[in-house]
């Protein structure tokens, strides 16, 4: 048994619009343990929708199908579902009552066209929207084949899908298992590193290990089928023991715990405080740490000391350092560490002063080049060299600098005695 | 003759990741005015994929491949496709130089599993991948079949896709009536004054005229369908003309002018310089402006006074009036500007103070308030009171007053005498 995902609507093919309800329908059905191996959009065209159809039943149990629900000409999805089951269509006078009353309520005459939401094939079962005017269809048309529509606004079909299909998928006892994961989180190791290490995790079935990687991060999503979420957590539990071990420090989180949500917690766990000190990346490490509500509780501020003269003036950098090993050097960034550390008066300092390019890199001193200072309660300080690869876009280097940043006081905050 | 995209890769079916690459390949498609009418996803499985290839090999000509190109087991794309074609693998000794290459750039070793990516089927091209490991693939397995391989990762796939699909594509003779748009944008009036004001525009057909909104700005596109580039723009360049004008200073750029990119422009026209004191923004507003290569040349840094003692200590905001007033307000955001311009010897000065929420709001300062001060060239102060919206998320208040301030500064620019 598996379910399909039908998305119709030519915007998506013109790519007016992201499709995010074929994430949100694919999060709900691995969330019930509902297998789903295909995703398919197709245009507001009715032969190429029954082709879709063609294939979609012979493949799958459960079809699922958002947009083309609307009163305009070019939304044909029901009729065409319908036509393909050799069903008529029937008015249904309880859509239009609801409809008459949901324009009333906005002080609005409903216009004829409207009339054609409320027709759906002979047999089937208006699924409500509780929101909106096009209701959806809940319908076995032959056995062996379930069918759910869903308008494509989203706030519409999530309320539809919580409030009735999920219970209507319960009461045919699907959706009985559920799928749990939990996302690890790594910095400082390459995906093809750390598959390496974790190897022998893959070939696990119950629960399984995947690698994905992006932005300077990989993560190993292990994911467990069992009939409740605490019995799916019990069987990742010891896997995910043994791979945070073989990791070491190169882990840092689960799934929401970005490395700056890391970091704060430490911090406040300590009762210490933070303040920064940016060149390359420009104010993106403070905006980091920021967007994380309450964080004013241990981060209290910094200095974006882009142009030199900030470093010197602000800072305190030494000109003639800067002269003598450059602006981006481990020098430097120890220097504006300590600065911001000692003029805001923060147990912890950080610097980081690098090439984000595209331009302004050397043979010696490469695009991608980034030193990071840290600055500590005695005003100890030491730094880190990353070399992010001169290929890399600007923004990439930027955000990898501010994450770099923050796994390097994280390294030092989990690590001292 | 159309092209069909296939999406690879299980995390789209858990509705772990969402499928930005669609959207963007749809619409880089329909500027081709190369039609597609099917998208499909599937999970990261041999047979399932042939299966899908099936399909589309009997439907299109143009199949376009994102994901599964990696170094990991679960990555089986190209191997796939090169046995659905009965071609054999064959190892590039140029990949496995341009990998090692890399890895070396990055101070790391090449592990063994990165090898997988240099096979490719008998017969393909390479299609380059200037900032990753994994390269793509260019093949014309049988006539009237073209394959196009781009890795899972957005940015790795935009660089392929534009720097050599595109000219690969053209050279085929596909694409040669293009759609060409101009996104204008508009800062400080919403989608439906704006629409009204320019209502008129909607009803043409070539070029048209649509309104779109989204992170506090709207946005009108006008696109016209054209042989060239060059005849397009004629035909855009006289609404576009006739729309600047009705909508006036609320027009403030095209396509990627930013409004960070336009009062960059502005300073550097002027030969003037520029330092921000963020507290709300924490440091998203310097991160925008430096988010431009060269902005060094006009923006020389600022403070991040998330902390009071900082406003106080880092820019000589009066202690008495963050009592009196409160950090939130028009006094100490002038402050604020004047205290970053003076110590960093900039021509202007930015200080944005507000409340991001989801907390610290109340009835007289609610959520969503924020102030930007404004220091110019002879100390003068100015201000502006924005409300944003008590219910918004903090993410969209702190990115909308970073917005705001840099508004604030464009139109003093561009109306000063």
């Amino acid at each position: 048994m598996s379910a399909e995902i039908i998305c119709v609507g030519t915007e998506m093919l013109l790519g007016d619009i992201l499709n995010s309800n074929a994430q949100y329908l694919a999060k709900q059905l691995a969330q019930l343990g509902i297998p789903h191996h295909y995703q398919t959009v197709v245009g507001d065209n009715v032969e190429r929708l029954k082709q879709v159809m063609d294939i979609a039943t012979s493949r799958a149990q459960i079809l699922i199908f958002t947009g083309g629900l609307g009163p305009t000409p070019d939304d044909l999805t029901c009729e065409t579902i319908a036509d393909f089951f050799g069903a008529p269509l029937v008015e249904k006078p309880e859509i239009i009552e609801d409809m008459t009353a949901k324009f009333a309520q906005r002080g609005r005459v409903m216009s004829a066209n409207n009339r054609k939401q409320a027709l759906i094939p002979q047999g089937a079962d208006i699924l409500p929207n509780p929101t909106g005017t096009a209701p959806g269809i809940i319908w076995q048309p032959r056995p062996g084949v379930t069918i759910l529509t869903f308008p494509g606004v989203p706030s519409e079909m999530y309320r539809m899908w919580e409030e009735t299909a999920v219970p209507f998928l319960k009461s045919q006892g699907w959706g009985q298992e559920i799928i749990y994961s939990r996302s690890l989180r790594f910095w400082g190791i390459g995906e093809s590193a750390l598959a390496e290490k974790v190897s022998f995790y893959f070939d696990l079935t119950n629960p399984t290990v995947a690698p994905y990687a992006g932005n300077g991060e990989v993560r190993l999503r292990v994911s467990a089928k069992a009939a409740s979420e605490a019995v799916a957590a019990d069987l990742i539990a010891p896997i995910e023991k043994e791979i945070r071990e073989i990791a070491g420090l190169d882990y840092y989180g689960v799934d929401n715990d970005t490395l700056a949500v890391v970091v704060g917690k430490l911090l406040q766990a300590s009762g210490e405080t933070l303040s920064v000190a940016e060149s390359c990346t420009g104010g993106g490490l403070g905006q980091m740490l920021t967007d994380i509500s309450g964080s004013s509780e241990y981060f209290w501020g910094g200095v974006i000391s882009y142009d030199n003269s900030v470093k010197v003036g602000m800072l305190g950098v030494n000109p003639e350092d800067l002269d003598k090993f450059g602006a981006v050097s481990a020098t430097v960034a120890e220097q504006m560490a300590l600065g911001v550390k000692t003029r805001l008066s923060t147990t912890w300092g950080l610097g980081v002063t690098g090439i984000a390019g595209p331009t302004g890199g050397s043979d010696t001193k490469p695009v991608g080049l980034v030193y990071v200072g840290l600055a500590g309660p005695k005003d100890e300080v030491t730094s880190i060299e990353y070399r992010f690869g001169s290929t890399r876009t600007r923004a990439y280097i930027r955000y990898v600098s501010a994450c770099g940043a923050l796994d390097f006081l994280r390294r030092k905050l989990v690590t001292r005695v």
